[in-house]
């Protein structure tokens, strides 16, 4: 199989081990990040043992290497083009998150997608949800999925992030999307994937105080979302970690069930269900994103993350920051 | 001091220990509940030392005791019309929460008490919100009062309760009030005065799905509030705790400030900032919430909870429910 990169910003990281593991070529990459990266990027390629060919244009990219795989983590307003430049070339992409910056786009890549997949079955989709294979993550899925705490009816979910130096395309909004679609978007995948429930209508805050001069990127944002069947989700998440914290993020998810709580903080997972509160031991996942993505492809089992799971937390996040600009309850219609 | 009380379906417990030590009389009591409980109230109140007279109507009881303070906890739909009963004769009012079910009668309730205030400054309003003078919710107070996070500009509030065995008025909405201003109404005055917060409209759901039997009451409700300056506040309460958790709450309030962030969850209160991650040592009340509101009418100190926190923890509570119910966003005009 062979694989091509367009741009460098965001977890193309996560496609190496795999890539390497399997023998896969990493034919070529094109750079259109607004940063002088390449030199460092080729260098951490390299490591893994990859030499691609960089290229100025992806089209060309696309059309010289004939790739099975599209990497795609550039600029997040520009990802959904690439990406459905790669599907109208039957070429399968494992893109950045948010997949779109825009209901507009979101909906166009849909279609293409759709287009992509009548005519080839094999070809897949998948967002770069790389977190959900984190051991505490896996294990919440796992005990939820086999009804451990029942009917899920309630979920606060939680990203808090530290700053730190952020590239200059996160000082516009138009750019990165927003910090709902950019870091809420994980809590909504989660919601949706590992607490089984699907957001109908979003009302979202956000405010760009003390965002340590990114422009218009919101530091603190809160979501809630009106699920279907009266089941209900708050997403809150913010850029304000303290630099001092012992680790990067803070991610947290509670599920409130019929049967139990079940809830992952710190790495760990709690649940309180009949049997009474413990930690459950942590279980791994057998295999990582993007191994998943490319053994669907070849017609073995299918990713955790799907397509529609992208689409879905995409399109949940992309209605609540629209929900932040416009004050008011945003429909989410799938 | 000559107290009287209405009402034993609540909190009144809180005024016993300092009414006992102050050597204060119980004077009447008048008990209106929808349970035949009044012989275990009196013998609970024996306990104290307090053997007082029983009234059938609370009106004679005011009229022929003269009270200095009423203490009312009656169902919640009934409290305030008993509140304003009291206020209207000079009387101080302790009182549960919710401190009226509809903003119809809070107003009134509100009006009857500015009246009151006018014609004697030493007459004071307090809610029965005791759980802010646990040590853990005492010490993120004095925290964040101090400025140890800088500016909140983000709060996630949580109740999650055991159902256990409810009175029937929980099962009838219009008499307990809802779920959001009988149980989320914690965490919205946390938000308020720990947090600083000023709440400016709702959001809010809820759904009485496996809610045990309990008529109309809702098992899980979640809030959004948008605050004064941006800032933002999420309360998630449910009553869906199983009946194995080892204790009967999950209280817990996240502070997101511009300096840090401050965390109460079981009863530790945890911190993030300059200093890095610590657990900040406990620290006790120096008074309850009742004799601070007694030594408040003898005009020494204020009560932490004044008469307008409770107000307007009521207020911001009737505007979710009113979102629940409606499907929009409510304004919370004060």
């Amino acid at each position: 199989m062979n694989i091509v990169q367009i741009g460098a910003v965001g977890h193309y990281a996560y496609a190496l081990p795999t890539a390497k593991q399997y023998g896969m070529a990493l034919a070529g990459i094109c750079c259109p990040d607004p940063e002088d990266h390449l030199p460092r990027v080729l260098k951490h390629l390299e490591k893994f043992g990859f030499a691609p060919h960089v290229y100025e244009n992806a089209e060309e990219m696309l059309d010289g290497e004939k790739p099975d795989i599209a990497v795609i983590n550039t600029v997040m307003y520009e990802n959904a083009r690439y990406a459905m430049m790669a599907l109208e070339r039957g070429i399968s992409v494992f893109c950045e998150k948010p997949v779109a910056t825009d209901l507009e786009t979101l909906e166009k890549l849909e279609a293409v997608w759709r287009d992509a997949k009548k005519k080839n079955d094999n070809i897949c989709f998948c967002g770069m949800f790389g977190i959900d294979y984190l051991p505490h993550f896996e294990t919440a899925w796992r005990f939820v999925k086999n009804g451990g705490i029942g009917e899920v009816l309630l979920a606060n979910a939680q990203k808090s992030y530290r700053m730190g130096n952020r590239a200059c395309f996160y000082s516009d909004r138009e750019k990165y999307g927003g910090t709902i679609p950019w870091v809420a978007i994980h809590g909504i995948e989660w919601v949706i994937r590992i607490g089984g429930l699907k957001p109908i209508s979003a009302t979202a805050l956000g405010n760009t105080a003390y965002n340590a001069g990114n422009g218009t990127m919101e530091a603190s944002t809160l979501c809630l979302f009106a699920c279907e069947d009266g089941k209900m989700a708050s997403v809150s998440a913010d850029v304000l970690r303290p630099a001092s914290a012992p680790t990067h993020d803070d991610d947290r998810l509670r599920l409130v069930g019929s049967e139990g709580v079940l809830e992952v903080r710190s790495g760990r997972v709690f649940v309180i269900d009949g049997a009474g509160e413990r930690e459950l031991p942590l279980v791994c996942a057998e295999r990582e994103l993007f191994e998943e993505f490319v053994l669907e492809m070849q017609g073995i089992g299918a990713c955790r993350v799907s397509a529609e799971d992208s689409f879905f937390a995409t399109r949940a996040a992309l209605a609540a920051r629209d929900s932040q600009d416009f004050g008011k309850i945003v429909p989410i219609i799938i």
